[in-house]
């Protein structure tokens, strides 16, 4: 349990503390239901009406919510709450969080000419085979394979029932998630004879620094060159990344989202959940693709792009979709209309 | 090999038995292809056809359906055949399954302060970590991973190569299969500077009674609060469950479903296949979902809700979605058309 | 390391060869970036204007592609370059691929009545239970669970941290990728009185020949009868084939495709990326679904269908999906335009 200062915590963020420094809190909490001893945050302005009843010990606001904050108890006014709740929240991690022993559980299977750092930690039951090697302050979890020469840079933190293939790697400060498969077989087969005839994956995955990985998302090997997942990249769980894929820098994708073979996705793009991105296209910087949304093709101007088919009611749905399925013939209706009306008739407004 | 006589299953289900009870069945199976030793069922209207030709010695039926099955065999008569059938397979299927031997296997890796009942299991290889507690009866299957501190209920049972995150908790009657990963970390980073700092994940995932949750599906634990999932739900495969999110008593989610952070699914909702919840809304009790909707606002009246592109021959489509991206264009032109009439035209029917 | 002389490739390729023999390759590699000691191969006509400044050492390519692959140096002339290339590379993979040693590795866990072939594989803390077969030249990867009485067969790899369910079994020369769950519970239930009663799953999956499964890929059990994947099929990651479907030979399913309860895809199908088939249908031979459709019905005629919103820039995206909600009305105005036409106007063109 954290039990800590706001003159503590105000000196680890910085900003305004308007509040007794030596009031202790021992929880971080939404302002919904928040306690005396709890610190809270307001960021979104959509929450503005719970700080005004907030019981929190400790709201940490933007400037221009310092009266609202204050008329109602403490307060640590701040530039970008947001962030500085990110930072308090690692602070308060690390205090909270068990730190997995250093050195190598008994019941792990490692192999002799593989190298592990002296402050690595390698989970009972972890798998690391020939030649592999784990950084320092690096933590293989429970049951993990690591495949031969993989290589697990420093304080990157692998959570139990993670597979890292042969050949891949994965660099610094990185987190992978439980079931998250690293160098599995890209999907490539040549037809022939109406069958398929399998081709060998030979490349690895490369990944950057400071990359998180979501729970049972899979990036496959490349072909002959590298899957490449670039520095600062967040993938949620659920994520498909085919083979010889490249991802940008700080490119975010949410759950479920997947990206076929070949495609190369560019730094600071934001992709929605469950959208896809056809194999072999690129999608430039600062492309912003909508939830379940498939970019069919190239996108090479920065903006946000979006195809959903928007929910309704089932029998409403039913109607729309069914004159969907003849809007082409609906559109001739309207183009032969205009062309049997007098010539005083307004033109067409497109084609 | 279950061996069990007409007159057993008709004591164990209820119902009228149009059979002579001392007949054996060794097979539950469907109507078609069914044998003299066979009990089948009947409940769809659809396979009712089904039912005149089929072998099975003894068919399951509602009253409605007597005379039909009894023309060509035995009968259960019920009122509830789809219900009588589930209680047969789960009645059978205890005397076909292999029963986990009770205790600690000794490849099994336990940590002494983790408190394991006298009558629970624990399979080869798995990892239960510090302050874990492991209830009656419960079975954790091999090479599952339970973290420190977290409570698995009696009689529910882990199937192989599960994790059960640090603090997770789930209730007494469980089933969780393969794969399935309680309590990675959510996603959420503070953007700064073209970058995302991570925020750390101090809840828990909370899971009530009787849940059921399938194969590779992922449940987030909570940012600050816990995600929590209520009693009676059953969650199908490769579903993902975002940080903070609450799904009501007896919900059901077909595969493949998504639901994003910090959204309340009421109770007794049916969410489809490949269907998507979005972020910080709320569905209300009673809600159906159909497959592959994204439900991208709140939906606060129970019903039947939908939005997906009807399928159709390619060369069909590829001419309607050409329309489509024109559609506001298409309706300016009707529009213009409409003004462009003589007093007497009809007046627009929307708008 | 592979360092082959084009005569050897040759031999095992045939096609004829325009290059001295003696000439050696260490890479396989694409034609961009390619060196002399490199070998690459020219299929999509898309990558032509790569070919003529490639620096390969050796080019596949197809007769036509003769002339300009000679006039840059190197050249195996062939019928079938990619399909030459799968075989090049699968050969290139035997020469490269660490082979896992023979025999049970002492952290593994078998049960005394497995019988496991002497040229079989058994990883590091895999886990082999009562009754299981594994085949001659099988290999169970690290962390692999294969239940009791399940069947691998001969030369069939599974990855590390695979499941092979109680009674499920795989045929030979197939290959399962890390995470991969087979012979989870179908998701079945009755409803009775606001809750869900669970039908036991009594029936496996029976995989064929030659079959290769991706990554946290899921497989069903049947409820009463077997899910069925035939000889050939290839099913990339993240795929959700649930309970008693049956999937006909030497078809293909793309990343993230669903396959919903009971229904049958026939042979030499090509299901497209996050695709989804509806429950209790039939997709006869050949049917072509494209990426993220839903087949909602049965297919019964060869074809490609498909059935997604297009992408569009989001204020575009918008107004073309506000008027895509009142798209009926827009008909019914149209309708009515047309209706108030003096009658030399022309007919609709539909219903």
């Amino acid at each position: 349990v954290v039990d800590a200062s706001l003159g503590e915590i105000a000196a680890l963020l910085g900003g305004e503390l308007v509040a007794d420094p030596s009031v202790r809190v021992t929880r971080i909490g939404p302002l919904d239901g928040a306690t005396p001893d709890t610190i809270s945050f307001l960021s979104n302005p959509r929450y503005r009406s719970q700080l005004t009843v907030s019981h929190a010990g400790c709201v940490i606001v933007a400037p221009a919510m310092r009266e609202a904050a204050v008329a109602r108890g403490g307060a640590l006014v701040i530039n970008d709450p947001y962030l500085a709740y990110a930072r308090l929240s690692r602070w308060w991690d690390e205090r909270v969080r068990r730190v997995p022993p250093t050195g190598v559980h008994p019941s792990a299977v490692v192999d002799a000419s593989a190298t592990i750092a002296a402050t690595a930690s390698i989970g009972p039951s972890a798998v690391v085979e020939a030649g592999a090697e784990v950084g320092e302050g690096a933590v293989i979890g429970a049951l993990c394979f690591v495949g031969a020469n993989a290589r697990v840079g420093a304080h990157t933190r692998l959570a139990p029932r993670v597979t890292l293939g042969e050949r891949c790697s994965i660099g610094e400060r990185g987190i992978v998630h439980s079931g998250v498969v690293i160098g599995a077989d890209g999907f490539g087969f040549a037809p022939t004879e109406g069958r398929w005839d399998k081709i060998a994956q030979l490349g690895a995955v490369r990944i950057g620094n400071d990359v998180e990985i979501g729970a049972n998302t899979c990036i496959d090997r490349g072909a002959l060159g590298d899957t490449v997942i670039e520095d600062g990249v967040k993938l949620d769980n659920l994520i498909q990344i085919a083979h010889n894929v490249r991802i940008g820098e700080h490119t975010v994708m949410a759950g479920c989202a997947a990206v076929a073979g070949s495609t190369t996705i560019g730094p600071r793009c934001t992709i929605g959940g469950s959208a896809r991105v056809q194999g072999h296209i690129t999608l430039v910087e600062g492309v912003n693709l909508s939830t379940q949304t498939f970019a069919s093709r190239s996108i090479l101007k920065p903006g946000h792009y979006t195809g959903v088919f928007p929910i309704d009611d089932n029998a409403t749905w039913e109607k729309n979709a069914a004159t969907l399925r003849n809007l082409h013939t609906l559109r001739d209706r309207v183009r032969a209309l205009e062309k049997s009306l007098p010539p005083a008739a307004p033109k067409p407004l497109d084609e």
